[in-house]
């Protein structure tokens, strides 16, 4: 295949908070020929993830934030259409951070995987088969230790992660407890994801709600907001809980620091733990999440939701409607 | 031995916050005969420590409230003086939750353990030999699994557990950074301790000294205080940190609960984990600690501190001061 021009999403602007579609320019690059080692990918699909607002804003992250000018940071799956590399002929299925662009020339060092279920869809690899599977399922199993007959709390439970925690956690034998903002996606919790129960934070008697349904405490907390809906739910912890922290989605600013109820006496008075949980500290055992996984998407036994927006030209203002729960399942951009 | 009269320091009123001495009052109490099974001990030291002032306070704690009007829970160590229970025969080295009284009757169920290390004073049993060691020995080594080359930061680094996990680490070869009160404690932190840098954090500046005693940051903090002390270690940690809670001393009052900065996405950033530590879930492992600890002390390698006041009229006042960074040591009431 020969390719002269490629289409690239670049951060225009930083943004302070929310990135939002005016931060972001979409411009017209060369592909330049390949070298040695080199391979080039046609992204089938881009993925629109909560973590790119900290990949844009200037605060020290758990990355380095992408510089202005650069094409944005994202996790991609697409197929080789010409290589020079030997471990990657033309063909091959990659998911890996190969940017918001049409196409993208690597070296395979942000390569996460090759896709080996190419009898499913390549979207599959951003969501449930992807980062949101396996943060999903080391972040439940590894740092969770859910034990049968205990009772899972999950924030942003219909969402890409929470969804597959929600079910992952009930094949442990455990109570799942779900919350999420508004009735829809409380339904779909319930339907769906077969939560036990399910509250809509933004109705009032959340602490109620929660008490309701959670009558032997909360043993795993596995968080993706902080702000109101943890500081509800953390004084309901049982002696041994694990808390695991995934994500802040309610905080818009860390500058200045959010103030809330300090946490440490909870933990201490339940001998319990707070981890922070990022997927990349299990890059070496992703082969192990997706081998658990993909039997059951196939057998019909994990269900996920996508939302998929068509064209380039989708992906500059698709993350903001992610903070204002606006989504229904895991948000991708399909370019071809 | 016959004994007939006891004298007991009981609670008087409920304290809100730090006990005084006029929360409590000494009266005299009979012995009551034993009935098989129970035994007689003759406490020669009381235990005075921080965890008291949960004790008597009314919020809900990893312990029940002592009532208004029953005796003060304490640690004791004491010699079985009459025992009609097999395995606790008269002359038997014990250390339990004896009470603040001169005499305890028990049916062994509130003994924590027979202490064997008789060749040392029974006061060490209430300190570096009992749960100031215990919960140092697994605070520092299962909670914090601190590694050669590391960053150990320990407030209260001067104090009865603080002083030993700041010397556990140094034999873990740490670099190991003490927070203390006052130039006094901070000397003995160096000269006594040993360890690698102290830091009165009543002096001005505390946020530039600890920067300039962690030049690697941070990678196991061993906290005692919560509040400002930990508001400013915290974001010096690096991935994969341990935060250990081992207590709140800084905190005179969780009613109303104080706010603090938020620590969830200091957690997600850097991988680490914060957790709540009480030495009670290591009760059938206090052995192996002890075991580890006392040939260290015999040796001379582990340094402690002892302040031991006399008679039992010193108990009620004795809490305080421990607020108040008023003690150098383990604090002891010494009845015979």
């Amino acid at each position: 295949m020969s390719v002269s021009s490629n289409h690239q999403v670049v951060l225009k602007s930083r943004p302070v908070g929310v990135p939002q579609a005016h931060h972001f320019e979409i411009r017209e690059a060369d592909v330049p020929d390949l070298r040695d080692g080199e391979f080039l990918v046609r992204n089938e699909f881009l993925s629109v993830d909560p973590a790119m607002r900290g990949w844009v804003n200037a605060a020290a992250n758990y990355s380095q934030p992408v510089q202005v000018g650069e094409v944005m940071r994202a996790f991609a799956a697409g197929r080789v259409v010409t290589s020079r590399h030997p471990d990657y002929p033309e063909g091959t299925a990659v998911m890996g951070l190969l940017g918001w662009q049409e196409f993208a020339v690597s070296d395979g060092s942000n390569i996460r995987r090759k896709i080996k279920e190419t009898d499913l869809s390549l979207s599959l690899s951003l969501g449930v088969l992807g980062l949101n599977g396996i943060t999903a399922y080391f972040g439940l199993t590894a740092a969770g230790e859910p034990q049968q007959g205990e009772t899972v709390v999950v924030s942003t439970a219909a969402g890409a992660v929470g969804s597959i925690v929600g079910q992952l956690a009930r094949l442990h034998g455990c109570r799942t407890v779900g919350i999420t903002g508004g009735e829809t996606k409380r339904r779909l919790c319930l339907d769906e994801f077969g939560y036990d129960a399910a509250i809509d934070y933004r109705e009032p008697g959340l602490e109620a709600a929660l008490r309701e349904a959670c009558p032997d405490g909360v043993d795993v907390y596995f968080d993706n907001t902080s702000g109101p809906i943890s500081d509800t739910v953390l004084p309901m912890i049982n002696r041994h809980a694990r808390i695991v922290i995934c994500g802040t989605a309610s905080i818009q600013n860390w500058d200045p620091w959010p103030q809330g109820p300090r946490v440490d006496r909870l933990l201490l008075n339940k001998s319990a733990r707070m981890m922070g949980f990022l997927a990349f500290d299990y890059e070496h055992r992703y082969e192990e999440a997706i081998a658990f996984l993909a039997p059951l998407v196939r057998e019909g036994k994990l269900h996920f939701r996508e939302e998929i927006l068509d064209g380039l030209e989708a992906a500059p203002g698709s993350i903001a409607d992610l903070y204002e729960s606006r989504n229904l399942g895991k948000r991708l951009i399909r370019l071809i």
